[in-house]
């Protein structure tokens, strides 16, 4: 199967390049309430399963016996641009367990804005693990592995106790085995599974309404939810779409993206997760099919849909500033959605 | 026509990301020697065309007359890091023309490297046009603009003299009428007419040969390609797939890469030019095309083929250096290109 073109480039009036993808629509049940393209292909989720990640850092009392508070564990669900904010947060953490950043085993990263990389340059400085986009996440793996009692070193391998605590948190909400599943080692050394698209976004349709979760679980979601949808800075940053639009948004989505094209959303008011994949990777793509997903799910008022227009339609500008194309997502792909909720 | 995909992203052993697009080997008459996908569906040929754009200012006396040397013609055919080097060649050739960078209408963008963009900040600085990737291309129009007479001001406009003399080269070469063709706005300013893959690859291996070319032109082409793959630095810089391929296989392959997942090449031996485009306009894909078109197409001896290498299979690390997948092009994919030379 052909996974449709989702969102095309156009330079002036013509089409320049194009993205294909797959999305679904699931709710807690399991049921793909709507799909387009192959949602049965498997993914690798990246970074977009962060907030699952994270579940085991509540529901084992360690987040509480650390004293985490929720921008803290907002930032464990993470992917962050290496701001001040970010990196002094994550500091933070790591002291809260009683480490520092020699702890991380994530590798070192520049920040992602030019005005932070300015400041590092200005006082000779190179980026250290704390910047890296992972960190937080990173930080409350570190939290979690001080209070299981298990070696702080090496908590990135698949058989250490906290990646097997992350990986059954993702199992038992996407229902599914990740045994016979692809792995593969992501970009901060720690495992990611490969899944179908369906099960992840079962995932985050139980992530968003704690529907047939058990209570302990149930209440580690929320509050994940919660410290995500009220810390939006914490999740990424300035100017990306996560921040922006779970800011605009006011508690009503929660959105992240992961790397080569992945994005997930829970939408608790339709009891719906999403998940989708761009099949080439490109994050300026995922963005878009997030933000037309959301445009046809979900009935806006005046200010959110201000805020989800530029993720719908990014303008683009060349070097002096001149508008010279957009990307934009084809209506006519995502038709089906309109009307499910 | 769906383009067949070409190169797959691999995370572990699972393709992670597929990329499509579609190839056009073609003759110095025309002759589409061999194809993949959809050689018909215009494209917007972008920075890949700079070395056809630069043939006015050898034509017509221009670059003989400012005294430009054969390093400085490369870099009027450049997409380039702005390293220390190219800035200060683009600021030579600026000087030659009487002018400074205040007649630059490219914009400023940041150098490619960090090492470079450090430079800057250490100082406070900020980057200017020289630092632009197109400037050794506009301080080529510029040279051309004061040789013909022409305001230097509003030269990147599309009725603008240089610029009617850039498409006018491109038509002939390409023999492609660009008057029904769509025009969009490049990122440097300058206009960019869309067109098929097949005139476009026909177009460099013109270039490539001379054939067809009334004398001045290919006189001009033949200095421009040796200009080129005499000083494959100039072309683009430390790491970048133009200067490291063309640097190794000495001036038996011209290449040149273009904006969103576009490349040419010109293989003098063969008789072929050939133009390709990333449907999803991503560069990783479009360097692993075009360095295994070549891999089909050229025998290579060793040096040559071990400098192709992390072109062809490029691995992929994660922060810490760890490796977790490569990229590679699709074998039976790019089967139809063996054997045809």
């Amino acid at each position: 199967m052909e996974n449709p073109v989702l969102v095309e480039v156009l330079r002036g009036d013509a089409v320049e390049s194009r993205h294909r993808g797959a999305i679904a629509v699931v709710d807690a049940a399991g049921h793909v309430v709507a799909a387009l393209g192959d949602h049965q292909r498997p993914v690798f989720p990246r970074s977009a399963v962060k907030a699952l990640q994270a579940l085991p850092l509540v529901e084992s009392g360690a987040a509480e016996a650390l004293d985490f508070n929720d921008a803290e564990l907002a930032l464990a669900c993470s992917s962050h641009n290496g701001e001040e904010v970010h990196v002094n947060a994550a500091r933070v953490m790591l002291m809260k367990a009683g480490l520092d950043e020699d702890a991380l085993e994530c590798g070192s990263q520049w920040p992602r804005r030019m005005e932070d990389v300015a400041v590092l340059h200005r006082t000779d400085a190179t980026p250290c693990p704390l910047h890296n986009n992972c960190s937080g996440k990173h930080a409350g793996f570190l939290g979690l592995a001080r209070t299981l009692g298990a070696p702080t070193r090496g908590y990135v391998e698949p058989d250490h106790p906290v990646q097997l605590e992350a990986r059954a948190a993702i199992e038992q909400m996407a229902g599914i085995d990740l045994s016979a599943m692809p792995r593969g080692t992501d970009g901060c050394s720690i495992p990611t599974y490969a899944m179908p698209l369906a099960p992840l976004a079962r995932a985050f349709a139980c992530f968003g309404t704690g529907e047939g979760l058990e209570p302990l679980r149930a209440q580690a979601a929320e509050r994940l939810y919660n410290a995500c949808v009220d810390h939006p800075f914490m999740i990424a940053g300035t100017g990306r779409f996560c921040t922006e639009v779970m800011g605009a948004l006011g508690g009503r989505v929660f959105v992240k993206t992961g790397a080569e094209g992945v994005f997930v959303a829970a939408i608790p008011e339709l009891g719906f997760g999403i998940a989708l994949k761009c099949d080439d990777g490109a994050t300026r793509a995922s963005e878009t099919m997030m933000a037309a997903v959301i445009d046809a799910l979900l009935e806006l008022n005046e200010d959110e849909a201000t805020a989800l227009r530029p993720w719908l339609a990014p303008p683009l500008t060349n070097w002096t500033g001149r508008p010279v194309g957009s990307i934009h997502a084809v209506a006519e792909a995502f038709a089906p959605l309109r009307g499910i909720a």
